[in-house]
This record gives C-alpha cells, sequence and structure tokens, in this order.
C-alpha cells in the first residue's frame, strides 16, 4: 500500500496551549495532539505528525511546519479545508499543504528557520496588541540593539542563550541574520539560524533589551556570547512576543 | 475656578463594547461611559467627555481622540498613567495626554479624520488576527480596487455609501486619500477624510471587496456613487476590520 508524505504548514496562537509538544500532566492541550486528532477526524488513520521545530507555551506560529503519512490520496485543498473545519472550534488554522515524496522531513530537510519576535515601546500598556507583542515603557535605542545583534551573527557557541532544560546535542548555532526595524512604537526583531538551541530567541531578545535600555553596551554583548554561561545574558523575554515565522526547505 | 481642557489619545479592542457611544439597554458597556468613569476615579469629577468621532461596536481605534475639562492640574504624564490605572481591566488604554486650551474642541477642531481597514486574503480562516480583520477567501484584484478607489476620491455626494440610520447634516463629504496596500496576504486600505458619514468607510470596503473579486468592475463604482442610493452599493464590511486610525488638528 502507498503511503502519501502531506507537508502543511500553520498558524497558531499559542496562547491556550502548553506548547507545540504533548506533555502529560498538563491542564492545557499541544498544537500537536490536536493537529493529530483533526487528522485523524479527516482521515481516519491514527498519525504521529512531526514538527520542523517545537514551540513553548505562549509562543506563536505564523509559518510552522510539519508532516505526516496516510494511506489514503487527498488533494492538496481537500487536506487544508478539511482540516481547517475540524479545526474551527481552536486556536490553529492549516495555511497550505503540499504532496511531498519520502525523503521529505519536516524536520531533518529544514535548512533555515525564521523567527520574529515583537517589541511595542511605549508608554501605555498593550490593547489591540495584548498577548502578541512584549511591552517595554522605557524607550529603547533601537541603533545600540543593532549594534549588538552584529557579534551574535555566524557560528557560535549559544551556551550564554541556552535553556538548562535545552537537550541540543551541540551547542554551535549559525546565526544567518538578525535584523532589527523600528515602524512608530513597534520594534520586530526577525532571526534566521539553521536551527536554534530552547529558549536562545527569545535569551537573545532578553540582552537585546539589556542593550537597549542602557543596562548593558552593545559591545558587553561580545563578552556575554564568549562567557559561555547562561546567567552572564537577560531574562528570557516573554513567549508571547514570538513568532515561529517559517522554514526553507 | 480656572478649567483645565485635557486632550488624551485613546487606544481600545472594540469587540466586548456597544461601541464608542452610550445606549441605553445594550448588554455591553460604552467606551465612553467607561472612559468617564476612570476620569472620576482619577479626579473625583464627573465630566461629559467629547470624542471627535463616533465608533460602532466592534470597530477598534488606534488613535481616537477626545477632549474633557477638569477643574484640576493634572501633569499630562500623571492622566496617562493613572487613567491606564484605572483601565487596568478593560480594553482600553490612554496612549498619550496634552493640556490644550479652550478654544480646542476633540470634534470641531478635527482637520482629518484617518481610518484603516484590514483585510486578510487567503484560504485559510483568521487565528493570530482574529477580530482583527475581515477574511476572505477568493483572492482580491488589488490592481482593479486601486482603480476602483480613485472615483471616491474628492469632494462627492457619498449617500450612496450611507447608512439608513445617519443623522449627518451633509451627504457632501471631501475624501483626501484612498490608499490600498498588499504585503503578502494583508491588505490595508487607508481611507482619509475631513469626515465621514455613518458606515461610509465600511460600505466603501464592502464595494471595493466587489471590485476585487470581479463582481462589478473598478468602473461601476462610478456609477455607484453617482446614482446616490444605498441600495447599489456593496455590504457593511464587518466591524472587527475597521480602526479609527487618528485626527489630524
Amino acid at each position: 500500500m502507498a503511503i502519501v508524505r502531506y507537508k502543511i504548514s500553520v498558524e497558531y496562537d499559542g496562547t491556550n496551549y502548553c506548547g507545540y509538544q504533548k506533555q502529560p500532566d498538563m491542564p492545557n492541550k499541544s498544537v500537536e495532539e490536536i493537529l493529530e486528532n483533526a487528522v485523524f477526524e479527516l482521515s481516519q488513520e491514527r498519525v504521529k505528525i512531526t514538527a520542523s521545530g517545537r514551540t513553548d507555551a505562549g509562543v506563536h506560529a505564523s509559518g510552522q511546519v510539519v508532516h505526516f503519512d496516510l494511506s489514503k490520496h487527498f488533494e492538496p485543498l481537500r487536506i487544508v479545508k478539511g482540516l481547517n473545519n475540524y479545526l474551527r472550534r481552536q486556536d490553529i488554522a492549516v495555511l497550505a499543504c503540499e504532496i511531498m515524496d519520502e525523503n521529505f522531513h519536516a524536520r531533518f530537510s529544514a535548512k533555515m528557520r525564521h523567527y520574529r519576535y515583537l517589541i511595542v515601546n511605549r508608554p501605555a500598556p498593550l490593547i489591540l496588541q495584548k498577548n502578541r507583542a512584549m511591552y517595554v515603557s522605557a524607550t529603547l535605542e533601537v541603533e545600540a540593539m543593532r549594534a549588538a545583534s552584529k557579534f551574535l551573527i555566524g557560528l557560535h557557541d549559544f551556551s550564554s542563550f541556552r535553556d538548562s532544560q535545552c537537550q541540543a546535542l551541540s551547542v554551535m548555532k549559525n546565526v544567518q541574520k538578525i535584523q532589527i526595524t523600528k515602524n512608530a512604537d513597534q520594534i520586530l526583531i526577525e532571526i534566521s539560524a539553521t536551527s536554534f538551541l530552547h529558549h536562545m530567541v527569545r535569551n537573545i531578545v532578553g540582552t537585546l533589551v539589556w542593550v537597549g535600555s542602557g543596562k548593558i553596551s552593545a559591545e558587553e554583548v561580545k563578552n556575554i556570547l564568549e562567557a559561555k554561561d547562561r546567567t552572564k545574558s537577560g531574562p528570557n523575554a516573554p513567549a508571547f512576543g514570538l513568532y515561529f515565522f517559517g522554514v526553507d526547505y
């Protein structure tokens, strides 16, 4: 019996989930189990869904990519519409579907992962972007944040920006891009790398916010990176400002 | 006793309010009464707040402007922080405050009002922008929408885009700008005019969506405008895609 491999891209609001991955004994469900249930409702086949990367509780995705195999053939548009029908009471939507050959793997075929982090920098608390961005009231110096980010580009040991729970085999990560743009009170940080350590983006953002607020100099980020010591870097920025934006294959 | 006139700009998520204006016998409160209550909590003075314009239930504001008078003098930053403290369980925030002279009037001094309407154009339902944009699944031709919008620029009788409940004295309105930009699946329509008729922006958007989806030609919008007949124009686009963006004085 032939097997069909489906690649889908997924948007979710992470607020009410325990994260992408299934976790025992959590009050909130995971994105993974809800997607697997939707695939079962549509196909009557129980599948294991493989994601390009995990996201923590509260973290959003505008372009998470996952794959799964079914013995049945469905047209891609039927997958999109059918899954969205079973997801209609959830904070998850399927954006697109492609049928891939068996060599495609959502995690291992990924060449580049793109994250975005949104900060709103103003005196007033967030309303229209509540749970959608980090709120910083003190004025941030974006130029200093940009200067600091340059030290993190390239292949480095990112131990200083790694959560203690991180299970990655290597601490060496290759950061391709950190772009920081400001538009009115919105500061958007775009970060791309082949892969990331656990909490790496949020620890980098927390450290850049230290720089932007003048707590440390831009150059100090070079020392933090070289220290290979998580106690030197800034706080883990809130989950709700982070978006898993997309994956290149 | 001297009177101090305060101008504040306000952001709100219109989802859970009956609109800007107080209305009897509505289950949801109005933005107006919540703001007046917050001013009372801060100042112990009962005021009538005057807005630059009303918004309907579900319509958002990122830059509504209002004024009110107090016999007490507060520093502008104290107004911002104090009101936001009393608004902290609401979907309303005060962005900025200025002390004005008595000739300033939020409504009558307004020279230009700016609205934005957001459409998301893709096959999948909205998740991260639920209640923040209109969802259109059929592909919209933005160029045709732009061509159609040109007929509406300038001073015209906008009866075809006027709600039957509208109480405006004149149907002549001067539309200064309609700018339509597309970024990935986001279509943003920016409309500026001295003032608007009731539902005018949403009726214009509903008609432009007709054009974008090929239901009518761009040129047909000229005929609709000239017909001065509300039954000729498109449906009133959903409230939750509309933002009262700002006011020039």
